[in-house]
Parts: C-alpha cells; sequence; structure tokens
C-alpha cells in the first residue's frame, strides 16, 4: 500500500520536507491533496481526517503521513519515521535520536523562516504586519541565518566521516532538508544570501550534491515540484531582503 | 549511571517538560548546570560540550540530555527517547510516534508562547518590542490558545481509554507536558485563563490529577522546582494579559 501524504496543495511548505524524502527514495506515495475527488483525494480527503473523532491520532495540523492505519504528523516525525524505511537514516536508535535533533533544529529554523512575514498573527495578511515583518526579517538576516547555517555548517566540517553528509557516511534526510532549507532561503532573501557559497563551502556543497542526484534532479524538473510562491513558508517579498557585510 | 540534563540554571524553561518526567518516574539524574563546579557541573560543563569539536552530536541549543556517550537535543526528542525507559510511553513504534506528534505539538505551542514576548528578536530586551508583544500576545490569547486547548481537549474526549490520559490507558510524557503548559498559561496570562476550567474541563482534570501524583506533589513542593519568573518561556507581564469572553 502506498504511503499517503496529507499536505496543503498549491505549496512547497513544511510539506515539502517529507516529499524530498520520499522522491529521492522512489517510494511508492500519493500526494493526497493534488489528487481528484473522484478518487476520493483531493483536500476534503485531508479535512475528513482532521475533523473526525478517531482518537488520540488526529493531527493539529498537515502536513502528515498515513502508512497503513498510522497516522504520523509533524515533519520531524515524519521524517523519524520514515528514514529507516527508505534507506535514509541508520536503524540503530541513538543514532535515529542524534538525526532527530539535527531535524529538530531545521524545524526550529523553518519556523522563523515563516515568521519572518507573519511576526504578529498567523490570522492576518502579510500586509497588516508589514512594518513588524521587515523588522523580524532584519533580525533574522542579521542573526538567526549566521546561527542556524553556521552551526550545520560546524557539524558538516566536524563531522568525522567527512563534510559530505551531516550525519555519518551517506545520504540521510536530514542532507534533503537542508538542501531544501538552502534552496528556500536562496529564493525569500537572494540579497542576504548572497554570500552563502564563500561563507558555508560544506553547506554549498552538499547543496549541489543534492540537487544532482538522479531522483531529486527527476523530481525537480517534474511537475510535482510546485514552484516557490507567496503562500508558502519561503516568501520572495523584496522589502524584506537586505545585502550583508 | 545517572542521567545528565543540560540546561540553564535559573528558570523552568523548555528543561522542566524533561524534568518533569524525570521526576515522576523517579529516575536518577543530574541537573549539570545547577551542580557545582568543583564537581565538574554548572554552566561551563554545558558550554562546553556545545563549544566542543566532536561531531554530528553536538547540540545547537540546550536543553540536551546525555546518556553514557549519546547526547540527545530537543525536548521532545529527549521525551520520545526516556519514555519507554522511563515507563512513560508505550514502546512499539507506531504508537510511539503518535505520542511524539503530541508532543511537537506542544512544541509548537511553547514557541508560541515565548513569541508573546519576543516577537520581532530573541536578541533584544523585551521593552524594546513591548508594542508588537501586545498585539502578538493578544493574537495568541484571541486565536491561538483556544485553537491549541481546543484540541487537547478534544483529543482528551475522543481518547477510546477515556479521557484521564492523552493517549492510552495510562500515564505518558505528554500528559506531563500538558500539565506544564495548563500551568504556564495560567501564570503568564491569569486573565485569559480564567474560563479554562469551565471551557476545558478534560484538561482541568489532567492538570488536577498529575499534580496530586505523589512524586510530582513531591516535586514542586522541593527547590528543584524553580519557581516561574520572568527569565523563561511563560512570563507574567501584566500588560500582555487580558479578559476573554
Amino acid at each position: 500500500m502506498p504511503y499517503e501524504l496529507y499536505y496543503w496543495d498549491g505549496i512547497q511548505g513544511r510539506g515539502e520536507f517529507v516529499r524530498l524524502a520520499l522522491e529521492e527514495a522512489g517510494a511508492d506515495y500519493v500526494d493526497i491533496c493534488r489528487g481528484s475527488a473522484s478518487k476520493g483525494q483531493g483536500m476534503p480527503a485531508m479535512l475528513a481526517i482532521m475533523e473526525s473523532g478517531a482518537g488520540s491520532d488526529i493531527p493539529f495540523a498537515p502536513p502528515f503521513l498515513k502508512d497503513g492505519d498510522l497516522i504520523i504528523p509533524h515533519v520531524a516525525n515524519i521524517l523519524m519515521y520514515l528514514g529507516p524505511k527508505l534507506g535514509l537514516a541508520p536503524k540503530g536508535e541513538g543514532e535515529r535520536h542524534v538525526l532527530n535533533g539535527l531535524q529538530l533544529t531545521i524545524t526550529d529554523l523553518v519556523a522563523e523562516v515563516h515568521d519572518t512575514h507573519h511576526p504578529i498573527a498567523t490570522s492576518k495578511y502579510y500586509e497588516d504586519q508589514k512594518d513588524e515583518a521587515k523588522d523580524r526579517a532584519a533580525e533574522f538576516i542579521e542573526n538567526r541565518i549566521p546561527k542556524f547555517l553556521g552551526y550545520f555548517e560546524r557539524v558538516l566540517q566536524q563531522n568525522p566521516h567527512g563534510p559530505s553528509h551531516i550525519f555519518g557516511n551517506a545520504l540521510t534526510y536530514v542532507d534533503l532538508s537542508l538542501f531544501q532549507v538552502y534552496e528556500g532561503l536562496r529564493y525569500a532573501f537572494p540579497r542576504a544570501t548572497a554570500h552563502l557559497g564563500r561563507r558555508y563551502p560544506h553547506l554549498t556543497a552538499l547543496h549541489a550534491t543534492v540537487m544532482k542526484r538522479p531522483n531529486i534532479a527527476r523530481y525537480l524538473e517534474s511537475d510535482r515540484r510546485i514552484p516557490f510562491n507567496e503562500n508558502g513558508i519561503f516568501r520572495h517579498y523584496p522589502e524584506l531582503d537586505k545585502d550583508t557585510a
């Protein structure tokens, strides 16, 4: 039975981190909200699960994964579950938790990216919090991008197996997520990220390597890869971007 | 060998969710930053790990847990690791991921609580972002508290084993974390949470039950429980609080 991914149609958003893992592994999966209602798919299928009274496994928010009867919400949780099954994570318990720790740091970064355009209220339009967004984005560019990317660069550099992967000597789902973060930050903040190659050489090399992997390259060319847009997490609002030293 | 918890001294903060699990289970643990430097503990011991060049397992931020050589960062990750060992989680893989999903929703809530007093920049003082904090706190009170607590109330109500626990028929670490969230929200927003008992009866009952558990009651009375204060996540700034309908 294929994995079922439930996430909003029309954006990469948080769902993209899961899509990249499924695509790299060539896994059999259905992106439910992008399917047609005539097949029992589409948005109504997602809402039916979220509004059901089935028990403790009802998700708070998309994305969530359905594997048979099991419903698993939250990106890092989905990836931790899928990782060993897709050959994108070690199987040892301790190693899985170390990897999950790295992914949860990406989760925090992604939440901060979201808040650069919605610092006050998710329920309100960007236009209604633009001044605050400018302040928050400036802080993000000045302090948070260096802190997060500096951290990942350092972990790559310190990997005893070499800087090609964030963990161990093989590709993991965290490498794929770092590709997506790098891609997203460059889309949202082209000026602020102009220096990435110089300042974060190992991260930049990792991004290039992931992009060239056959399954990822095919996916990026396909219409399954939704282009970045201003409804997702990474949004390009030129007024929030700026040059850095 | 005792578990070692690494977290800032002087606040409950995110570390408290881990402390509650360790205390409930009567686990042998050391709260490293609260120990003395003469024993190789205290803040320098934490910073030594964070600044070391040891590899992929260096945490981005506290809290982290050390179990022998294994270093595990992020609250939900630590609790997922400890849960089965402390008897506070089921051992089945699927169930562990469902429980982790619930805990990650608490993680998101806690991040939003933090941002009510720091909506623009973690690197700046609250006083320098007070106006924005008022707007963000108003949104939090009006929309986010009902969304999160309404969700947990619904999950309790839908638990096929009854509403005494958030998952299954026994206490888990998520029950303990919900106690802490309830406690923290009441501390930070006494006016906005005046209605909790009426609107979220199952959550309120869970909070009362956890508080009376012998190990938790002893812990709350001890000097190991740091009082809430205005350096932690849950801060009481009267100007951010308000009555709700």
